[in-house]
């Protein structure tokens, strides 16, 4: 069996590690010279071709580049498979990519998932093989899938260890919104005004403790992956930070006007959050 | 040498574990029946005495309660400490009790101090050896503490493998606003705003990734400890929440209007904060 992988960067290549006892050959394309070169390296692909021989050679083929550029090459790669061939994306936004795969003739090789799995980092040496182990990932659309194709997606997934839901396109890119949009945005804006404010780095480096590094941390994920996030899930994402934006000149009104009481309470309200995480994190372990 | 912590919770109680080969004898104090029962029951503290007492025969008094409750105690401990007691307090603003202190006839006896050490956690079963190990504490007006004082505050913060440094305390409270403060307000903000769309907890556990964990694991922190915190902060806290604030409106604006590229250029903007945040991680392992 052949898989291709376009895309191998901390979700693509964690992929590939994963996947190695699946399959006999892992093809990657990528159009950056450096990770090709990384990947190939790494022994993260078997080889690296170009997408037009990668396609037409594969029996899967996964697509791990940012979401913007998952939609435009989708049409061409539907148009190039062999027949039986399987294509999977794994983008964080459902809606869009399901749209254009709706319109094609060859809508049901495709499969439509979001593996919720990543880190901060980027690039070929970011991946490593449990990325995705006890993690969820979400199929969407699943009825427009055939048969074989959804096994096949399936069984990939049941391989990296990972549990699958079903839900629409639609409802998945709203909750994904809250659940990982935001807190995207909450903690680069974090880390966007701490930098402006605290000139010098020192000072953010000598009196930060390990509450801001958590908080933060997501401040140094890729641009290249979260800008066409952000603009495909504009409209979610929107009413997401409209609805943070009016808790947060809430909690700031109550700040002002040094409201303990109501602080308190405000806060307790967000210590549910506690049994929340605690399932997250029993998870994660 | 006899100790007296005044707040067994999870920083006196790690501060009492952390001194036990210091000492001799700790005694607690705390309003609080279940951390006083546990307290003991842990082995934290050696005995459990009233404030009246317990001051009136130490050596050391550590104020390790919330900032409001240490600002009214500190001038009755001053007046009943014996001559050569050395209290310090290790609260989150430094202004207010500084202010305080300055005003007492034995504020030599005093140290106003900040270790930069904490979980999300809090109460005595919270408490750990390792919790202030490499971390950094702050000590304000040291000018205004005898050498006597400041030596034995030094000397309990080294043997606590704690680096220390010494600044104003109007300039402390400007930059944790922003460095501590700030991302206390952000996590309770978006565990809150989550908790409200999300209505149904199952879906968050279910579709919410370790990003969101890292991101909104602040909101779990203490109500009691971090209401005063924000109340006596609230002018420097405000105007961090008003650049913060700005910054998020004009993400909200890009998203918006779908602009890839201006999202991308603040992303790489905040990126910036990995070196910092890589220093912060490197010190704390």
């Amino acid at each position: 069996m052949t898989i291709t992988i376009i895309g191998v960067g901390l979700i693509g290549g964690s992929l590939a590690i994963g996947l190695r006892g699946f399959q006999t050959r892992i093809i990657g394309v990528d159009n950056n010279d450096k990770h090709k070169k990384e990947a190939i390296e790494l022994g993260i692909v078997d080889a690296v071709l170009p997408l037009e021989e990668a396609v037409k050679i594969s029996d899967l083929i996964i697509i791990a580049i940012p979401v913007n550029t998952a939609r435009k090459i989708l049409p061409y790669i539907l148009d190039n498979i062999s027949q039986e061939a399987v294509v999977v994306d794994v983008g964080s936004t459902k809606l869009g990519i399901c749209n254009i795969a709706r319109k094609h003739i060859r809508r049901k090789n495709f499969v439509a998932s979001h593996p919720i799995a990543g880190t901060e980092n980027s690039g070929p040496k970011a991946a490593f093989s449990t990325l995705f182990e006890n993690k969820l990932s979400i199929i969407c659309e699943k009825e427009l899938s055939s048969d074989f194709a959804l096994n096949m997606v399936e069984k990939m997934y049941n391989i990296l260890n990972m549990k699958i839901i079903y839900m629409p396109a639609e409802p998945h890119d709203q909750h994904i919104a809250y659940v990982s949009h935001l807190s995207h945005i909450t903690s680069f804006t974090l880390g966007l005004t701490v930098l402006e404010i605290e000139k010098n780095e020192k000072n953010i480096f000598n009196l930060a403790g390990s509450g801001l590094a958590s908080t933060v941390r997501l401040a140094k994920s890729s641009p290249e992956m979260w800008a066409p996030i952000f603009e495909q899930n504009s409209d979610n994402l929107s009413q997401a930070l409209d609805a943070y934006i009016k808790n947060l000149k809430k909690f700031k009104k109550i700040i002002d006007n040094k409201d303990n009481k109501a602080a308190y309470k405000l806060m307790k309200k967000a210590n549910n959050i506690r049994k929340v995480l605690d399932g997250i994190e029993n998870n994660i372990k």
